[in-house]
């Protein structure tokens, strides 16, 4: 769920990041090729299992991240193949992790790794993943992208190790919040853009205002992702409602609407978080939409868009602007669907 | 448990691998000081948790293998000392994976991290782990420490998922098995040799003959491991005898034994191994001894040996060559331990 809450929660809508640039068809594709063409270099008896696990059914933000980073025409760089590769190898191979531990039974409308494999194949499966994630990244003529993707893997884990470990504690404020969402999100998305840019050739102070760009835009997905949590639609996100209220995760909704209660009804929600009261879920929305809280974490969503923006705006004239931007106005489409649901 | 066969059950004697060079020791203690220093680059949140895990307990094999196989006199080389902490970071990645997998409360004397953690911070942090190993190869001019060990982690995962698969199986034969054991433990040895020599100068005729011998090495320690798994010392290997009759794994002296019994006494056997009756270990071992699997399972380690010490004759005046050579006498003579123990 920690996955799922990551980043599976958009809609498949032609709306979707990666498919909002009919453009990128095409280097979507290559990335296809390329990603089954990976199939070859694992052993003969793991690769069925690998192949389920690298679906094209997937959304592939950071894929098309690295690829309208690095736009510079209709042209398909095989160096931005091969990183969209990296990064998507990586957050699959984390899919397969965080499906063990949640214990999720579906992903993508099919039985999980976990589920096929079992949860010591999988666990196996994924390192196995991991592993010719940072293999394909060392096939560079330096150790720049295998560096900086490792050091970003090691980021996200250690951000999901710190949620896990506050998972059913209140004892959580919104620095830690905002703390966990950078490097369990953020990381991998800036590195999407930082290498993304950066193997187009771009200037370096294009490849940092992309770079702070994509860790402003995660920051600001991982917000909406866990406000859908609460004030999605259940069938088009397919999954429950307030699964991190049941699971004990505090997430920005929750810590907005912790503020607002009075004493006694805030002591009761603690309790439905530390699991000594079951979840009420429909209440918690009700009241969340009665207190303000669904307009001030939308508010955060956009805060975050305005710093993406911002970091953009020196950068106007480079072609991958306009696109980066486009994507804000996708996420701020997204919450805008959460708050027609919400108000309905 | 695949862990604990794979390479923890060498009794903790003088004769150990990393310790049956007195010379080494300044080498480890150089290695100890960079692991421990790797703990900064690690989230502060999760730096004590790193810490538990890079104990300083170990056994250090593939290290010894690295400083050894690079072995040109007294001087501590940064690169030797930094390629040991990758191989070694990455296996111990793997044991906190194995061991959540396996369930093992204990590893050397204390919890595991599994059991410390939970399962779902185990997972990530052996992930944090192996992503941080992998950042540390990438701190060469060049790419290929990094892809050779990304290489090598693949396909110890490999190897680990093929006898996962076949677990409660009796479908698998001895090219099954020396496959397995070729991928999941000789492997890291190899690359620990290969990696050694290479960055030691030597020419590339002994990197590879160092890297034969350490896959070969790798193969003997295994079958030697699985021997002791039924005849060891309960109290030194720290174990319980037959764990892999138990589990349903299929190692040689089983493969040997189910070899040997006549048809009825064999189908009682794949009964055993297919859970479908409880194991009988001592009764198990009593019939290896009858049957001369002992014999057989020993004299399959000492082939490895001769091929290791094969490939390193044409090397003899090299400074490391005498070395590696004294660690076949070591295994050596742990093999006439366990025949000691099982002719007493």
């Amino acid at each position: 769920m920690t996955a799922s809450n990551r980043n599976e929660s958009v809609p498949s809508s032609p709306q979707d990041f990666a498919t909002v640039f009919a453009m990128l068809k095409p280097h979507m594709a290559a990335l296809d090729v390329f990603m089954r063409k990976q199939l070859e270099e694992f052993e003969p008896e793991i690769r069925s299992m690998a192949d389920y696990c690298i679906d094209t059914s997937g959304k592939r933000i950071r894929p098309a991240l690295v690829f309208t980073s690095g736009w510079k025409g209709d042209e398909i760089s095989t160096d931005l193949v091969r990183i969209a590769s990296v990064v998507e190898l990586v957050h699959l191979a984390s899919l397969v992790h965080d499906d063990i531990m949640d214990e999720a039974e579906v992903r993508r409308n099919r039985r999980t790794a976990v589920r096929e494999y079992g949860s010591t194949a999988a666990v196996l499966l994924g390192d196995a993943l991991f592993s010719h994630a940072l293999n394909l990244a060392t096939r560079f003529p330096t150790t720049e992208v295998c560096s900086a993707v490792s050091d970003s893997m090691r980021k996200v884990c250690a951000g999901e190790i710190i949620q896990t470990l506050r998972r059913g504690s209140t004892n959580i404020t919104r620095a830690d919040y905002q703390r966990i969402i950078d490097l369990k999100t953020a990381e991998l998305f800036r590195v999407s853009c930082y290498l993304g840019s950066r193997y187009a050739g771009f200037p370096m102070e294009f490849v940092e205002a992309a770079s702070s760009f994509g860790r402003h835009l995660g920051i600001a997905y991982q917000v909406y992702d866990d406000l859908a949590d609460f004030f999605g639609d259940e069938k088009r996100i397919g999954k429950t409602l307030g699964t991190d209220l049941a699971s004990g995760k505090i997430t920005l909704p929750l810590l907005a609407l912790i503020d607002r209660l009075p004493t006694d009804a805030k002591d009761e929600l603690i309790e439905e978080i530390t699991g000594r009261r079951p979840p009420q879920p429909a209440l918690r929305i009700k009241q969340m939409n009665e207190l303000g809280v669904f307009a001030f974490v939308a508010e955060a969503v956009q805060e975050e868009l305005r710093l993406a923006e911002a970091a953009l705006a020196p950068h106007l004239a480079l072609a991958p602007t306009p696109l980066l931007l486009r994507l804000c106005e996708v996420l701020r489409q997204q919450v805008g669907v959460l708050r027609g649901a919400a108000s309905a």
